[in-house]
């Protein structure tokens, strides 16, 4: 009992810089993240997320029971990333700044960290390949008033499916992310928004 | 000295039932595939490899100097990959067909191999990065014809870059495979083909 009580003293001074409750959430969630990016997820440990984030892995293991848990709560969590969803009164234009926005997340520490996890064997587990789906789907969604506006407007056609056009506008992108290792620079998303008009525009 | 011996007998009899010279390159590039498929590039071994072509590791040391040198190898041995270049005489036929082909690729064992070492950390050796631009490279050299017949039936703008149309076909094929893990069937292909279209046909 006696030889106990160091490392619960140790424990509970390491996680009081953090605060408890939603700032260690928050913390450890980061620093997952973080860890995902920088070593991928076959190397991620619990021990290395805790000591990242500043708090004793005792701490993690009481809100996530696994690493596993740990992730798909990460990843969870950054769903809503900030691709901000531009209005600008013109198809093409917001098409080309979406595509900015999702090139300035793939791009960015959380957006590798994702995308590292996807790309790795963790997908063969049914709660990523389930946060995986979640993320696009909310993307979809959130992207979606874009091309309700284009249609309203007459821009594209009636029946466009949101969808369908967002789809199209993020392949290219993830393209020249992950296969061809292009830069992704402004006239890669230049290019993807005239893929996904001329497409969305050819669909009858 | 005498204490040498057994080993190496050992290593001349693992080595003689798949023969000499290039039955021994084919035997350990293709087993390098196979455990790059199953196990990624992170866990791959030398040992590994050469337990599976049948050889033993000194065979192996002596044509490539190390992990890295063979995985090039094996990349570059698979660069002509069997996708098979379409000519029905009409585009969208063809750009159909060759997305199959591609799809057919990605989802076999030796692309599937092929990927996960472009996908993985491997990508930061150039010599890597150099074999996956070499691939794509000649993916593209060798579809081009696909796009030349159909600018010379007039069926796409005179100038239509054919690099831009199979990479436009590519994106999408690639998208669902990493991206958002949906089924890559024949629909997947056909919408592939109208999107490449449609991109080259709006392009100016």
């Amino acid at each position: 009992m006696q030889s106990d009580r160091p490392t619960r003293a140790a424990a509970s001074a390491a996680s009081r810089p953090v605060g408890r409750g939603p700032k260690v959430r928050a913390a450890v969630l980061a620093a997952t993240l973080t860890e995902l990016a920088e070593t991928g997820y076959a190397a991620l440990t619990v021990d290395n997320v805790a000591q990242r984030a500043g708090v004793h892995k005792t701490t993690v293991y009481r809100r996530w029971q696994d690493r596993e848990t740990l992730v798909v709560a990460a990843l969870t969590e950054h769903i809503a990333a900030d691709i901000p969803i531009p209005d600008t009164g013109a198809v093409e234009t917001d098409l080309r700044l979406l595509a900015r926005g999702l090139i300035g997340w793939a791009t960015s520490p959380s957006g590798r960290a994702v995308l590292s996890v996807m790309l790795s064997d963790a997908i063969r587990l049914p709660e990523v390949a389930e946060a995986r789906r979640h993320i696009f789907e909310d993307r979809v969604r959130r992207a979606a008033p874009v091309i309700v506006r284009a249609v309203e407007r007459g821009e594209l056609p009636g029946g466009t499916d949101p969808a369908e056009v967002v789809r199209t506008l993020a392949a290219p992108v993830y393209f020249q992310l992950l296969i061809t290792g292009e830069p992704l620079d402004e006239a890669a998303a230049d290019r993807a928004a005239r893929i996904a008009l001329a497409a969305a525009r050819a669909t009858p």
